[in-house]
Protein backbone atom coordinates (compact mmCIF):
# COMPACT_ATOMS: atom_id res chain seq x y z
CA UNK A 1 0.00 0.00 0.00
CA UNK A 2 1.80 3.60 -0.94
CA UNK A 3 1.48 6.56 1.74
CA UNK A 4 -1.86 8.26 -0.78
CA UNK A 5 -3.68 5.04 -0.25
CA UNK A 6 -2.78 4.87 3.12
CA UNK A 7 -3.98 8.76 3.39
CA UNK A 8 -7.50 7.79 1.85
CA UNK A 9 -7.72 4.83 3.84
CA UNK A 10 -7.77 6.99 7.05
CA UNK A 11 -9.65 10.08 5.62
CA UNK A 12 -12.36 7.18 5.19
CA UNK A 13 -12.28 5.59 8.74
CA UNK A 14 -14.11 7.82 10.45
CA UNK A 15 -16.89 5.53 10.64
CA UNK A 16 -14.39 3.79 13.34
CA UNK A 17 -14.48 4.93 16.61
CA UNK A 18 -11.44 5.36 18.77
CA UNK A 19 -7.43 5.00 17.87
CA UNK A 20 -7.56 1.05 18.89
CA UNK A 21 -10.64 0.17 16.49
CA UNK A 22 -8.72 2.31 13.58
CA UNK A 23 -5.22 0.32 14.77
CA UNK A 24 -7.27 -2.92 14.44
CA UNK A 25 -8.92 -1.06 11.11
CA UNK A 26 -5.33 -0.50 10.05
CA UNK A 27 -4.40 -4.58 10.62
CA UNK A 28 -6.74 -5.88 9.15
CA UNK A 29 -6.46 -3.73 5.62
CA UNK A 30 -3.06 -4.57 6.09
CA UNK A 31 -3.56 -8.06 5.87
CA UNK A 32 -5.50 -7.35 2.60
CA UNK A 33 -2.31 -5.32 1.33
CA UNK A 34 -0.10 -8.22 2.22
CA UNK A 35 -2.52 -10.75 0.23
CA UNK A 36 -2.42 -8.43 -2.84
CA UNK A 37 1.63 -8.51 -2.38
CA UNK A 38 1.21 -12.48 -2.76
CA UNK A 39 -1.30 -12.09 -5.35
CA UNK A 40 1.16 -9.89 -7.49
CA UNK A 41 4.18 -12.84 -6.69
CA UNK A 42 2.09 -15.20 -8.80
CA UNK A 43 1.39 -17.15 -4.92
CA UNK A 44 -2.03 -17.76 -4.70
CA UNK A 45 -1.74 -20.05 -2.02
CA UNK A 46 -0.58 -17.51 0.12
CA UNK A 47 -2.94 -15.33 -1.42
CA UNK A 48 -5.62 -17.96 0.06
CA UNK A 49 -3.92 -18.59 3.66
CA UNK A 50 -5.92 -14.97 4.47
CA UNK A 51 -8.91 -17.13 4.10
CA UNK A 52 -9.93 -18.97 7.14
CA UNK A 53 -10.55 -22.56 6.19
CA UNK A 54 -14.47 -22.48 6.17
CA UNK A 55 -15.06 -19.42 4.59
CA UNK A 56 -18.09 -18.32 2.56
CA UNK A 57 -17.00 -16.84 -1.41
CA UNK A 58 -20.00 -15.32 -3.22
CA UNK A 59 -19.17 -13.99 -7.06
CA UNK A 60 -21.35 -13.42 -10.41
CA UNK A 61 -20.58 -17.70 -10.58
CA UNK A 62 -21.57 -18.81 -7.60
CA UNK A 63 -21.28 -19.91 -3.74
CA UNK A 64 -17.77 -21.23 -3.46
CA UNK A 65 -17.26 -22.86 0.57
CA UNK A 66 -13.96 -23.50 1.86
CA UNK A 67 -10.28 -21.96 1.64
CA UNK A 68 -9.73 -25.16 -0.74
CA UNK A 69 -12.32 -24.31 -2.80
CA UNK A 70 -11.62 -20.43 -2.84
CA UNK A 71 -8.09 -21.69 -4.03
CA UNK A 72 -8.44 -24.26 -6.26
CA UNK A 73 -11.09 -21.17 -8.01
CA UNK A 74 -8.59 -19.06 -8.49
CA UNK A 75 -5.85 -21.60 -9.85
CA UNK A 76 -8.34 -22.46 -12.51
CA UNK A 77 -9.64 -18.62 -13.47
CA UNK A 78 -5.72 -17.38 -13.32
CA UNK A 79 -3.42 -20.12 -14.63
CA UNK A 80 -0.45 -17.97 -14.47
CA UNK A 81 1.11 -15.09 -13.59
CA UNK A 82 0.43 -13.31 -17.11
CA UNK A 83 -3.46 -14.28 -16.15
CA UNK A 84 -2.96 -12.80 -13.12
CA UNK A 85 -1.93 -9.09 -14.22
CA UNK A 86 -1.49 -6.74 -11.31
CA UNK A 87 -3.76 -6.70 -8.74
CA UNK A 88 -4.33 -3.19 -6.76
CA UNK A 89 -7.18 -2.79 -3.76
CA UNK A 90 -8.52 0.19 -2.71
CA UNK A 91 -10.41 0.62 0.60
CA UNK A 92 -13.63 2.79 0.27
CA UNK A 93 -14.49 1.91 3.94
CA UNK A 94 -14.00 0.33 6.71
CA UNK A 95 -15.88 -0.83 9.51
CA UNK A 96 -14.58 -2.35 12.93
CA UNK A 97 -16.98 -3.46 15.90
CA UNK A 98 -15.02 -3.78 19.53
CA UNK A 99 -15.67 -5.70 22.28
CA UNK A 100 -17.37 -3.82 24.91
CA UNK A 101 -14.37 -3.86 27.02
CA UNK A 102 -11.94 -1.02 25.55
CA UNK A 103 -9.51 -2.62 23.72
CA UNK A 104 -9.30 -4.29 20.13
CA UNK A 105 -11.89 -4.92 17.52
CA UNK A 106 -13.23 -8.90 16.47
CA UNK A 107 -14.82 -8.02 13.09
CA UNK A 108 -13.53 -5.76 10.45
CA UNK A 109 -15.62 -5.33 6.95
CA UNK A 110 -13.73 -3.92 4.26
CA UNK A 111 -15.76 -2.55 1.23
CA UNK A 112 -13.00 -1.88 -1.22
CA UNK A 113 -12.39 -1.63 -5.51
CA UNK A 114 -10.37 -4.04 -7.06
CA UNK A 115 -8.19 -3.97 -10.23
CA UNK A 116 -6.66 -5.97 -12.20
CA UNK A 117 -4.09 -4.36 -14.87
CA UNK A 118 -2.20 -6.26 -17.61
CA UNK A 119 0.49 -5.12 -19.80
CA UNK A 120 -1.15 -5.89 -23.35
CA UNK A 121 -5.04 -5.66 -22.26
CA UNK A 122 -7.35 -3.62 -20.83
CA UNK A 123 -7.48 -3.30 -16.82
CA UNK A 124 -10.58 -5.43 -15.08
CA UNK A 125 -12.33 -3.90 -12.28
CA UNK A 126 -14.89 -4.50 -9.99
CA UNK A 127 -16.38 -4.28 -6.23
CA UNK A 128 -15.53 -6.41 -2.81
CA UNK A 129 -16.85 -6.95 0.37
CA UNK A 130 -14.66 -8.67 2.87
CA UNK A 131 -15.62 -9.89 6.51
CA UNK A 132 -12.61 -10.19 9.05
CA UNK A 133 -13.02 -11.87 12.24
CA UNK A 134 -10.13 -11.77 14.89
CA UNK A 135 -9.05 -15.22 14.84
CA UNK A 136 -6.51 -15.49 17.62
CA UNK A 137 -3.60 -12.78 16.50
CA UNK A 138 -4.76 -13.22 13.27
CA UNK A 139 -6.87 -11.27 10.67
CA UNK A 140 -8.92 -13.91 8.73
CA UNK A 141 -11.18 -13.29 5.73
CA UNK A 142 -14.58 -15.45 7.04
CA UNK A 143 -17.09 -14.08 4.03
CA UNK A 144 -16.16 -12.81 0.52
CA UNK A 145 -18.43 -11.08 -1.79
CA UNK A 146 -16.58 -10.11 -5.06
CA UNK A 147 -18.11 -8.75 -8.67
CA UNK B 1 -39.32 -16.62 7.05
CA UNK B 2 -41.35 -19.75 6.88
CA UNK B 3 -40.71 -22.12 9.18
CA UNK B 4 -38.05 -24.84 6.65
CA UNK B 5 -36.17 -21.54 6.59
CA UNK B 6 -35.93 -20.90 9.81
CA UNK B 7 -34.76 -24.47 10.20
CA UNK B 8 -32.54 -24.51 7.30
CA UNK B 9 -30.91 -21.01 8.88
CA UNK B 10 -30.40 -22.90 12.59
CA UNK B 11 -28.61 -26.13 10.38
CA UNK B 12 -26.31 -23.50 9.30
CA UNK B 13 -25.09 -21.62 11.92
CA UNK B 14 -22.77 -24.04 13.09
CA UNK B 15 -19.93 -20.98 12.60
CA UNK B 16 -21.93 -19.15 15.51
CA UNK B 17 -20.76 -19.94 19.35
CA UNK B 18 -22.94 -20.68 21.75
CA UNK B 19 -27.01 -19.75 22.13
CA UNK B 20 -26.01 -15.99 22.61
CA UNK B 21 -24.50 -15.58 19.93
CA UNK B 22 -27.29 -17.71 17.78
CA UNK B 23 -29.84 -15.85 19.31
CA UNK B 24 -28.27 -12.23 18.12
CA UNK B 25 -27.86 -14.03 14.95
CA UNK B 26 -31.22 -14.77 14.80
CA UNK B 27 -32.43 -11.17 15.76
CA UNK B 28 -30.28 -9.74 12.76
CA UNK B 29 -31.91 -12.02 10.42
CA UNK B 30 -35.42 -11.50 12.00
CA UNK B 31 -34.31 -7.97 11.27
CA UNK B 32 -33.60 -8.90 7.55
CA UNK B 33 -36.91 -10.90 6.85
CA UNK B 34 -39.02 -7.99 8.35
CA UNK B 35 -37.44 -6.03 5.41
CA UNK B 36 -38.38 -8.33 2.98
CA UNK B 37 -42.45 -7.77 4.47
CA UNK B 38 -42.11 -4.39 3.60
CA UNK B 39 -40.52 -5.13 0.37
CA UNK B 40 -43.80 -6.98 -0.33
CA UNK B 41 -45.97 -4.24 0.59
CA UNK B 42 -44.47 -2.49 -1.86
CA UNK B 43 -42.98 -0.01 1.13
CA UNK B 44 -39.20 0.80 0.01
CA UNK B 45 -39.10 3.85 2.59
CA UNK B 46 -39.59 0.81 5.49
CA UNK B 47 -37.30 -1.44 3.11
CA UNK B 48 -35.19 1.17 3.48
CA UNK B 49 -35.33 1.82 7.04
CA UNK B 50 -33.01 -1.19 8.29
CA UNK B 51 -30.08 0.80 6.69
CA UNK B 52 -27.61 3.29 8.73
CA UNK B 53 -27.94 6.53 7.49
CA UNK B 54 -24.12 6.38 6.06
CA UNK B 55 -24.61 2.73 4.71
CA UNK B 56 -22.42 1.63 2.23
CA UNK B 57 -23.91 -0.41 -0.66
CA UNK B 58 -22.06 -2.17 -3.58
CA UNK B 59 -23.85 -3.42 -7.15
CA UNK B 60 -22.52 -4.05 -10.01
CA UNK B 61 -24.20 -0.60 -10.80
CA UNK B 62 -22.00 0.97 -8.50
CA UNK B 63 -21.12 2.14 -5.17
CA UNK B 64 -24.00 3.94 -2.95
CA UNK B 65 -23.41 6.15 -0.10
CA UNK B 66 -26.11 6.56 2.46
CA UNK B 67 -29.65 5.13 3.65
CA UNK B 68 -31.32 7.90 1.17
CA UNK B 69 -29.04 7.56 -2.22
CA UNK B 70 -30.21 3.50 -1.50
CA UNK B 71 -33.68 4.91 -1.07
CA UNK B 72 -33.43 6.88 -4.49
CA UNK B 73 -31.40 4.19 -6.15
CA UNK B 74 -34.74 1.48 -5.34
CA UNK B 75 -37.06 4.07 -6.28
CA UNK B 76 -35.63 4.16 -9.45
CA UNK B 77 -35.29 0.67 -10.05
CA UNK B 78 -38.76 -0.79 -8.98
CA UNK B 79 -41.04 2.11 -9.20
CA UNK B 80 -44.17 0.47 -8.68
CA UNK B 81 -45.16 -2.87 -6.91
CA UNK B 82 -45.35 -4.77 -10.30
CA UNK B 83 -41.28 -3.85 -10.69
CA UNK B 84 -40.84 -5.25 -7.32
CA UNK B 85 -41.99 -8.68 -7.57
CA UNK B 86 -42.06 -10.42 -4.50
CA UNK B 87 -39.10 -10.57 -2.76
CA UNK B 88 -37.80 -14.20 -1.00
CA UNK B 89 -34.23 -14.56 1.11
CA UNK B 90 -33.00 -17.30 1.99
CA UNK B 91 -29.62 -16.98 4.47
CA UNK B 92 -26.56 -19.52 2.84
CA UNK B 93 -24.36 -18.68 6.27
CA UNK B 94 -24.32 -15.96 9.04
CA UNK B 95 -21.57 -15.23 11.01
CA UNK B 96 -22.09 -13.31 14.32
CA UNK B 97 -18.71 -11.64 16.48
CA UNK B 98 -19.47 -11.37 20.24
CA UNK B 99 -18.16 -8.93 22.53
CA UNK B 100 -15.30 -10.74 24.90
CA UNK B 101 -17.49 -10.85 28.35
CA UNK B 102 -20.18 -13.14 27.70
CA UNK B 103 -23.45 -11.93 25.87
CA UNK B 104 -24.84 -10.32 22.96
CA UNK B 105 -22.99 -9.97 19.60
CA UNK B 106 -22.41 -6.59 17.59
CA UNK B 107 -21.59 -7.56 14.62
CA UNK B 108 -23.58 -10.59 12.13
CA UNK B 109 -22.49 -10.57 8.66
CA UNK B 110 -25.24 -12.89 6.52
CA UNK B 111 -24.79 -13.96 3.32
CA UNK B 112 -27.62 -14.96 1.70
CA UNK B 113 -29.71 -15.34 -1.69
CA UNK B 114 -32.39 -12.82 -2.77
CA UNK B 115 -34.85 -13.95 -5.16
CA UNK B 116 -37.34 -11.68 -7.18
CA UNK B 117 -40.68 -13.63 -8.13
CA UNK B 118 -43.28 -12.00 -11.17
CA UNK B 119 -46.39 -13.72 -11.77
CA UNK B 120 -45.68 -12.62 -15.53
CA UNK B 121 -42.02 -13.20 -16.14
CA UNK B 122 -39.42 -15.29 -15.15
CA UNK B 123 -37.64 -14.83 -11.82
CA UNK B 124 -34.41 -12.88 -10.89
CA UNK B 125 -32.13 -14.73 -8.40
CA UNK B 126 -28.51 -13.11 -7.09
CA UNK B 127 -26.49 -13.26 -4.25
CA UNK B 128 -25.59 -10.36 -1.46
CA UNK B 129 -23.41 -10.26 1.66
CA UNK B 130 -25.02 -7.73 4.55
CA UNK B 131 -22.84 -6.75 7.09
CA UNK B 132 -25.16 -5.81 10.35
CA UNK B 133 -24.34 -3.81 13.68
CA UNK B 134 -26.25 -3.63 16.84
CA UNK B 135 -26.74 0.28 17.10
CA UNK B 136 -28.28 0.75 20.59
CA UNK B 137 -30.92 -2.45 20.23
CA UNK B 138 -31.55 -2.38 16.75
CA UNK B 139 -29.89 -4.47 14.44
CA UNK B 140 -28.91 -2.11 10.90
CA UNK B 141 -27.33 -2.77 7.87
CA UNK B 142 -24.02 -0.78 7.85
CA UNK B 143 -22.72 -2.54 4.55
CA UNK B 144 -24.48 -4.40 1.68
CA UNK B 145 -22.96 -6.20 -1.45
CA UNK B 146 -25.84 -6.86 -3.83
CA UNK B 147 -25.36 -9.02 -7.20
Amino acid sequence: MNARTFATLFALLSVVTGPALAGDAENAVAVLQTQVGAWNRGDLAAFCEVYVDDTTFLSPSGITRGRQAVLDRYRQRYPDKAAMGTLALDPIETRAVSARDPGSALAVSVAARWTLSYPDKPAASGLTLLVLHLKGDRWQIVQDASF
